[in-house]
């Protein structure tokens, strides 16, 4: 079954003065989105990889190829407005049938066992979304308060999440809600059901400093 | 207002075979507790500290403390048999009015700020429990599947958790309930309102072996 895997890379714009969108800071040397597209590639270089960045960082990626001499094949497609518009224009980039990884560009830690995982699990039972058990207590807005839940009830969802292309593309085709704050949550929106499978406290989503220093540690390890 | 602090080291027994607990694991060369002592002492050396730890860990702690030479003043107490009847152990060593700190004993990167936030706070508005944003999605059982939660309403709890200390001794004066996840929990069942004060993310909870070395790369920063 051909595998792909849309990788989001969103992110603010590019303007003067600006700070650095967080996948094209350097992760010992190289920009993180790199180290994400080459994770890809490593687990199975067969998987076509569908890049979605917004168009004003085209030049700078393409300058950052050039300067790495990145040689992992990938196409790339203009994000949209939101997650879920991006999502939306890298699945109208697959034109067979299939598997599809969606995973955020800022993940760069992702292994090969969890994203083979992925695949096969989405294979069979139609998604694979990736989780680990939450280990902080959790509250909940109420009201002007908080009060606390159980937080054995409740797993921290990463990427890769994974499906069938065609149930995916299916799911794709609706308005957008505020709340898909996922693509799990889209594709349950159309009545699909979601597999969970485990993932790993390293495959962090790298959004504060404290992110690289982490991700940098377990480079090194 | 007398300031105290109660930290809960718990871990398993350390029977031959089993792993070190990690309270005891080496931090920059420094057992991970000593560190977490230290931060509320050198936060303000009035501050009174209260140590709860299994009883089978007090021959191997005073060694660790001889090694190391260690200088920060606390007394020890006994660890129950849950994390409730360690907490209520700690309190009963308190005799006087004030505020008081319940802390994880493997929670060594809080800082300055975060502590004397968290007196302050807990001293005027009744208690402060340390939150950050939930930057992961999160999903909930629902049967034998999950379903899909809005992020944006959960707030990932840490520590410290900080009271009135008469206050949280009449929450603590009740049955233990499985619901009690951790010292708002309790403190909330008997009525109490919980106010939320923003943590950071540096603030973990070292439970994981990817935790140590995040944990060591934040300190050489």
């Amino acid at each position: 079954m051909q595998k792909y895997a849309v990788i989001v890379a969103g992110g603010k714009g590019l303007r003067m003065g600006a700070a650095l969108p967080k996948q094209f800071l350097l992760l010992k040397g190289l920009p993180i989105l790199m180290h994400t597209l080459r994770a890809f590639y490593d687990a199975d270089s067969t998987t076509k990889i569908i890049l979605v960045l917004p168009e004003d960082h085209f030049d700078y990626w393409w300058q950052l190829c050039g300067e790495n001499r990145f040689s992992v094949p990938f196409t790339i497609v203009a994000g949209g407005a939101s997650r879920f518009q991006s999502v939306l224009n890298g699945l109208n980039e697959i034109d067979t049938d299939g598997v599809v990884a969606i995973h955020d560009g800022v993940r760069p830690l992702v292994s090969k066992e969890i994203i083979d995982k992925s695949f096969d699990v989405a294979a069979s039972k139609g998604s694979a979304v990736v989780a680990v058990p939450c280990k902080d207590s959790l509250r909940v807005k109420a009201g002007d308060f908080t009060k606390s839940v159980l937080r054995s009830d409740y797993y921290l969802i990463q990427t890769p999440q994974t499906f069938r292309v065609d149930a995916i593309k299916k799911s794709f085709a609706v308005e957008e809600l505020s709340s898909f704050t996922d693509d799990a949550s889209v594709y349950e929106f159309s009545g699909g059901r979601i597999e969970l499978i485990d993932g790993d406290y390293k495959n962090i989503k790298i959004t504060t400093q404290e992110d690289i220093i982490f991700a940098e540690a377990m480079i090194s390890h």
